[in-house]
């Protein structure tokens, strides 16, 4: 029997698709990178995933899993001849404890699915990336996503107790927990950021939040984004942690504005939006603190949200960028890189500087209280060697914020996409510590093979060697 | 050349100590294990140390990390044959930076020393085990300390971004770093907790924390312990998190008295050490709630820290816990173990009816936030088998904590002590995972062997399979 009888065997045709059509389906994420899997199948339990696992071992199939594929570094693309493992069917919510304010949910369960079930409950699950809507939460830990309000609340490794693993070999494992500090090795925490790379995650025990008592949300605007830039490093100089802090450029705005009416000042050349948590004084003073600092950086206008309404409104202007961006031009690249704070102005302009050379938009929406850049490019990808030309600008831009004692990623991912500037921030050494961690995981090279680490990481694998 | 003439070739003969008064002093840890050296070496810098591990490997001795030796699990204690590997020297403060709130320190740097040269800067370093006086980061990351306000602000993991690691093999890395979330595998947080056994830290870059604006500590006094327990777990479960929530017995209360006049209150069964911090009207509504809820519990006295030195007085009776102890008799086995808070009033009981049976004295002092037990028995060593008993039933008591649902070690690690106990909670194929880990970073076990994990933890080193 073939791995496509063995498969159909164990989950029923319907749930084993090896149709062009289907592996077309799924052979993208959100990023530029495509690969059409062999096989796709959708498990719909732990014993299954571990059972595909196994069969897959049995005929030396590569292994890919993949959530909602909103990833944008290919970290779920398919590699020639992979079994894709899809666990949007694993999308329940097991358990939730509020006393001890914990869940236990599926990784096919999207992201904010799990803060939908909790009103009422004065709780919610904190990591928001942008793709909150459509991302599941094993996407999430698999890229240990990031969101705007993951400056104060830390990103999801931090939201992540415990996690279910079916290994490389087809074994199932607990790692972490619910205590707080688990005996051993921290591989809870060695399994959320590697994309697929180590095992499968089947099940997540992940930290809920309580909701705050009060919020307000500030809309600043600025006719310079540099005063926008230093604005957001003082913020955080001033010893204050808000909540979030996103800044947006004036071509994001304008591209906003176009696609949803959230009320920015489109003559703005950036804005900030802030917000701060907390029992009513203090977030009274932080508010106060954050407009001193905007009007000394020579801010044009700072709006408080008078209400839930106005407030919902300017999230919905940040969160619509993806979107509105869509419709701006037929394609994007969004780059995901991190600057210090205190070189923000500078690495900025230097991007812009880039852009302008390749002749290509840019628009930037970013997190500006972690230095998490997201400069993006919206471009035509039906025009001849755009793509190439939009790719080797972003990684210009990527090496631009590591020049700056920045790094490759905030959040999105190595993937594919960055596996080739791993060595701009790791020497051959630190690289080979990680080589073995995925050698001592994986030594068949199975799991999502030529992700994350570039060929020949291991110091054995290089001739040099 | 033999590994003495080496070593000493390398650091001096000051630095290099083969004496059996040296290698009597630096035997034993804080715990009820020993075990004495061959050779004691103290470097100063982390060139240093990597030449001592790589001499070390070309003599085939076991190398042992250890900083000021105030550990409880045996996890710095040398066993047989052992370099050991003395980082006190290591204690500069290399960096601070007040803008991105980090410090580059070595890892012999002692905690409070920390603190204190950050005085007039309004930050600290968060975590503050007891032991805080005389412990070294370095040891505090090896066991992923915790302390009373690591309830709020989580371990020391959370307060490591980054650390420089001397490998197995004499390499030098750099894992993590100040990045919200560093590319590639969580390395650092694989190394914090792992006792020396995956490489020895000789730098790390931790996060500094802003002082609270207001704090508030309440001193919450019970007739009957059972109301205490019910109190703190009541506390977390009405969804507060206060800074720190400690709790003490009658017999740790007399104790402290007998050896500071802290003003605690002798006649109690216990007392509640809560502490809230941060803007006024937050800490004051959450002070009324912890109020209420201890009132309905019984609490028998609510005193309120009325200033700056009551409110170190109070601090001071639980920080000499175990200066008390020591005073009470010549020897103290100090448990370490959590329990969920569910289930706190009912394995309390149950540990003392073990300490009754046993006829052993026990005291217990403990962070009732998150469950981590400390039934801690104050004996005479040099009764003949005393140690035997004593250390057979604080495993009882683990046990009773596992069975509860809780777990091994909340914060002292693993070591020597509990090594033999780790299947209590992980199964084979779970400690086979940890020791992968091991087996990738150290494949000759070279590094502090036969700690945490015990022998053939690794599936094929069992005949079993």
């Amino acid at each position: 029997m073939d791995a496509t009888a063995r498969l159909i065997e164990l989950l029923g045709v319907d749930r084993v698709r090896t149709e062009p059509i289907d592996r077309m389906v799924y052979a993208k994420d959100s990023g530029v990178t495509a690969g059409e899997p062999a096989i796709v199948v959708l498990p719909e339990t732990t014993a299954e995933v571990a059972a595909v696992v196994r069969i897959a071992a049995a005929f030396d199939m590569p292994i890919v899993a993949r959530g909602a594929g909103t990833g944008l570094a290919g970290g779920a693309v398919a590699c020639p001849g992979a079994l894709l493992v899809v666990l949007t069917r694993m999308n329940q919510i097991v358990m939730v404890d509020e006393v001890g304010r914990t869940a236990l949910v599926g990784p096919g369960l999207i992201n904010l699915d799990l803060s939908h079930a909790l009103v009422g409950r004065n709780l919610h699950f904190a990591p928001d990336p942008s793709s909150q809507q459509a991302s599941t939460i094993g996407g999430n830990a698999a890229t240990n996503a990031g969101g705007p309000h993951c400056l104060a609340e830390g990103s999801t490794v931090a939201h992540v107790l415990g996690v279910e693993v079916v290994s490389a070999d087809g074994e199932i494992l607990m790692l972490g927990g619910a205590a707080p500090d688990p005996p051993g090795y921290d591989l809870r925490g060695l399994m959320v950021g590697s994309e697929g790379t180590l095992g499968i995650v089947t099940q997540l025990l992940v930290r809920l939040t309580e909701n705050p008592p009060q919020t307000v949300t500030m809309l600043i605007a600025f006719d310079d984004i540099n005063d926008a830039a230093r604005t957001g490093s003082d913020i955080i100089g001033a010893g204050l942690v808000p909540a979030a802090l996103e800044m947006m450029d004036h071509e994001m705005i304008v591209a906003i504005e176009n696609f949803v009416s959230a009320g920015l000042p489109v003559e703005a050349d950036a804005v900030l939006l802030a917000e701060v948590v907390g029992h009513a004084d203090g977030v009274a003073e932080e508010a106060g603190v954050i407009r001193s600092i905007a009007v000394r950086n020579r801010a044009t206008d700072v709006r408080v949200a008078s209400d839930e309404d106005e407030r919902a409104l300017l999230w919905k202007g940040r969160k619509s960028a993806f979107g509105a961006i869509a419709q701006a031009a037929p394609d994007y690249y969004l780059n995901d890189t991190v600057v210090p704070r205190t070189r923000f102005v500078d690495v900025l302009g230097e991007i812009y500087a880039i852009a302008d050379r390749y002749g290509i938009r840019l628009m930037n929406v970013f997190h500006a209280g972690d230095g998490n850049l997201h400069p993006l490019v919206s471009y035509d990808a039906s025009q001849p060697g755009m793509t190439d030309i939009v790719v080797e600008a972003a990684h210009e831009m990527v090496c631009v914020a590591v020049a700056a004692g920045g790094t490759l990623s905030g959040e999105h991912g190595i993937g594919l996409e960055k596996r080739d500037l791993m060595d701009q921030v790791f020497t051959d050494v630190d690289l080979d510590a990680q080589a073995r961690i995925s050698q001592a995981f994986d030594p068949a090279r199975r799991m999502n093979p030529g992700k994350v680490l570039p060929d020949g990481a291991r110091c054995f694998d290089r001739p040099s060697s």
